[in-house]
């Protein structure tokens, strides 16, 4: 008898939902991919071609494919706007959730989607932060754990997007929460990972500063095409941010833990492969073009996992509440950017603007 | 209604064998591993626990296997000894064929394969280079194609494994074919791919010497455990091989095509993956341990494109009969290195020595 | 005829000092390294036998090594604390001065260099920024010019040095400036170098964090063993600095300049040579120990450089006001770590501090 | 009193004389550029600019510069062809001798060399092998001593040039023995060094293989552009060497020493500096053009310490029959890729053609 599998719908078939679904159709054997959705014509012709020869229903509306027979899960891979609203009418279906980061682009909103799955003991809801599943992040990780660099104590990271000469981020960024929401927010949580799940309650402040280098539109969003960051912590830690739309060769997202005893690197020479050519002019390399390539297995190993913890019911190994905390420490981030103004926070959050967030 | 899938079994499970079965059953979406053979006992209790819920079928007959009812294909990941026997019965049972190289020990076995694989031309028949299989492999044959370093005149590759602690290497040498066959096969491969599928007929000499640096005993089997060796080609091309047990890092596969107006390097640097570690002591990274470790990505781009090549009716990427070039010329090699002679080449094989193999 | 040589004096002999002093002696062929200076009896005994047989005098009194018949320049490489004092001395006397940076802890101090210079503008004065003699980093400066990355728009660039279990530099820490004036200051003058020599005056605010990972006695001297530092400017470009005490394996100097069009890195992957050792547990090489280790061959460029400048009267290579420009950054961005606030700049300086400095 | 200088002449003033003279005039402090000959008119003039002012004397006769007042020691940088006799020459005269490598295009030519010296033991004379004073390259030996690796078995060396696209190393090729006399001479030397300064005594066989890969015209001078051969030990190692005249991005002077316990690599990713660019195509780093880009503080290095043993009455650190061993193997090497047959050792050199070297 063929073994059980997980019953999977993807809401949304944008840039991401596109590949989340051919993951789950591909590369995930535990996993059936049985409806997807998206309110976009051209993406639903997509589908239909891509999806439909293995028997994937396709909705034009996302509480339809809830209604899908037999549904059990999806996967959130839509507008950041609706993350939200859409992982939490999944959770009152009863479905198990896996939501694209962020949450939302306010901590506020972020923490309904914990209320809500709180209501719901018993599904699985996670915040897909792919990097955690990334086998070098979690070779760096374990190393961490074991005490190979004493006391992690500074963590510096990047999240740096090659230029879209389209600029589609410039249209993108009116929703997507600002540059420190939307990229850094790997980094957050990361430095959530290393430093300890609870770090956000100890976050102290937060200063940030953000140029339009090419594109000053994006002030018309609050947003900034280069940005860099401090995050200090309560326990005499720091993390040191930098994000960017503009980088030359390709997708750069590295990583540094300086502990007091060592340091670990993540991909501090970013490659696409293991080919390198001598030619006139020196030697050269490609770089991968995208977040997808640089991270493609890692969503695969995210996907399995997930599917797994849904079947197995087992716990999800990404606390949903730090999905909170990230989008938080990125708001305020993305304040402090565009106020110029140190941001403080005391124990949950920055005081002064709780209210409004 | 779910598309096709292909039913496959695998033959043999011993170190190769639990992978590639592995892989079929988690990594493959369009094949159904439906069977697995294996005369030992150990390893069909570990079938038992890692395939059975799956509901996949043990034997311990091979012949039976072939007449597990709609078994479509086989992957034969046996013994070197039985490679060519067990493909030509599952030639004759009409089943297409994925066999681990090399075909056998010699040229004269392993054409027999291709004889076989002829008279049932509507069969799909491949051995297992799977290094055609790793994306920076591809990479750089495409960038070779595209005149990117002018006219490739000198291939410098290795295969290198770890040194195995346990001594299970020289056992294993004396029915391998020797390391010029069982490693380098590889890089014989490359070559032919890089220099012209048809370049084997164009062969003029081999030349090799070996050591037995950790070994002595390899001896007794006519193997070594350092050699290094040279393919001189009839157009005024070098290969150079270097093969090893030896590696006290890990796995060290890496590759060089010079040519007239640039050079590519795959695997340069070998690394497991992308940490690198700060230390009192230096910077140091992890090596990949065994050749799964490194070519993984690349044995699953295999599986799948052998069992879509079956399900589509489309040619197999690798050309059966360059699987017997390789073994002739890696046994020419092994020759070369054991008597201490050079061996010419007059067209088709060294020619002095045709009668015998 | 043998042609002029410089008749040069060093200024202190600790652990820059000695190496300036063998630098001149052996390196600088169109330098005479005639007299040294120095108040500590071991450093002179040092001196007695590494330098006295080749006719160098020792002195205990800086001002009597002024006064050494025929003495031209000095090179000081004393206590930061007396660099503007000997150097005003030295130009006074009517010699050409080259001198370790910072000029002094503060800008105010700093500046009183620079006008003694500008009193005597037939002398050369120089504050030896090392990395500027680096060739590497002239190159990657040189691409910049040349137009490669289009408009430099973020600098990040650190200077961490090799833990000293000694904890030498807790007590150094209390004239020392603290680490953004020790040891950012390269940086700094970097940032100066890539953005524009005039960009100080367009500095727009600072802000840094600090912590004590290893060394909290360095509160006591208002200092950190790590610490982040943002500087803006008010045309539109990002510097993110990082300084560190406790890098384990080495010292780390390591830049990136990205710019519209393209990045450029220096010693991303630091190294002490071209050796990498594989061995069981992986791949290691060896680092630079020091900042001198990493940086000797531009020091002695440096004394090249500053000794053809006073033979054929050219100007120094590097403006003097830069290095007050530097101290006056540096000092704004200690001061933001100390107070926790973020100094704003109006022009020339942190507006509500120039009195202070 | 100042301390005393060797007073040095410079023989040949080609690439490589210029860079000699060049060095001991600037980068030697205990030495003396006193004199330098050459038959060349542009040479002379180019010496009359770049040495004139210094006061260094100009010959147009070698004889004429070894009677030069005070000279005691030369620096052969003349054309391999006549190496030897002004070696011999220089040693007659009473001179310290540092010889540009080969001493010859045949052993028994360079042992002359060696004869005179004995005839001397007084003086000092020297092949000048320039990377075994290559920090790397010293640094890889210590290991290696230290016993990092276990015991040294397989070495594989190259020495692979720049294209040069005037074809001048067409006509050199007339003189200069031959791509792996003139080229590998090098790396044999490295595996001498590292094998055992009595290894040569312990070759066994030599085989090679040659192509005209760009330059047919190099058969006419028995000679090829890219060259690759095997040097067989009695006691059991490897020496696998790789020349070529055909590299587009640069110098590639690699090592790779293979032991029992471990590996070393010398240089294995050959960069020109520290800088890498991040362009649109990918990451590039600049490539040494030549040896000298590559080897030019170990040339100085080497001239410092040649110095040092003349002035010191110290023996000089490369023993002068292995320079002979090193053209004994290379010859053998060279005949080996023209003749296409494997040439035997039999204790001092290939036996059959003893007579004739």
């Amino acid at each position: 008898m063929a073994p059980k599998k997980l019953k999977i719908g993807v809401a949304g078939l944008g840039r991401m939902g596109k590949r989340h679904a051919i993951n789950f159709l591909q590369s995930v054997p535990r996993a059936q991919l049985v409806a997807v959705s998206t309110p976009d014509a051209a993406e639903r012709e997509w589908a239909k071609h891509a999806l439909g020869p293995s028997g994937v229903a396709i909705y034009d509306d996302y509480g339809d494919m809830l209604d899908h027979d037999g549904l059990e899960a999806v996967c959130i891979a839509s507008a950041t706007a609706v993350h939200a609203k859409q992982a939490i009418a999944a959770i009152d279906a009863g479905k198990d959730v896996l939501c694209e980061k962020p949450l939302a682009i306010t901590a506020a909103t972020s923490q309904t989607v914990v209320d809500a799955a709180q209501r719901r003991p018993e599904l699985k809801v996670m915040c897909g932060f792919s990097r955690r599943f990334d086998e070098s992040y979690r070779d760096a990780h374990a190393k961490v754990q074991a005490g190979l660099i004493g006391r992690p104590s500074v963590l510096r990271s990047q999240t740096c997007d090659m230029l879209d000469p389209t600029g589609f981020f410039v249209g993108y960024a009116a929703l997507s929460g600002g540059i420190f929401v939307d990229c850094s927010i790997h980094d957050i949580d990361l430095a959530l990972w290393f430093f300890g799940e609870e770090g956000e309650a100890r976050v102290k402040s937060v200063s940030a500063v953000g140029i339009t280098a090419i594109e000053p539109e994006l002030r018309t969003h609050n947003d900034r095409d280069n940005a860099v960051g401090i995050v200090e912590f309560a326990d005499g830690r720091i993390v040191n941010l930098y994000a960017s739309r503009m980088m030359a060769a390709g997708q750069e997202d590295t990583t540094e833990i300086i502990g007091t005893r060592g340091k670990i690197t993540v991909n501090a020479t970013p490659a696409a492969n293991l080919v390198k050519v001598f030619e006139p002019g020196g030697v050269r390399h490609d770089m991968p073009k995208t977040y997808w390539d640089r991270f493609k297995p890692a969503f695969t190993q995210e996907a399995i996992e997930f599917t797994a913890c849904c079947l197995d019911d087992k716990p999800v190994p990404v606390k949903l509440q730090t999905a909170v905390a990230a989008v938080r420490i990125g708001a305020a981030l993305q304040e402090s950017m565009i106020t110029g103004k140190k941001v403080w926070f005391n124990g949950h959050g920055p005081h002064e603007h709780r209210a409004k967030i």
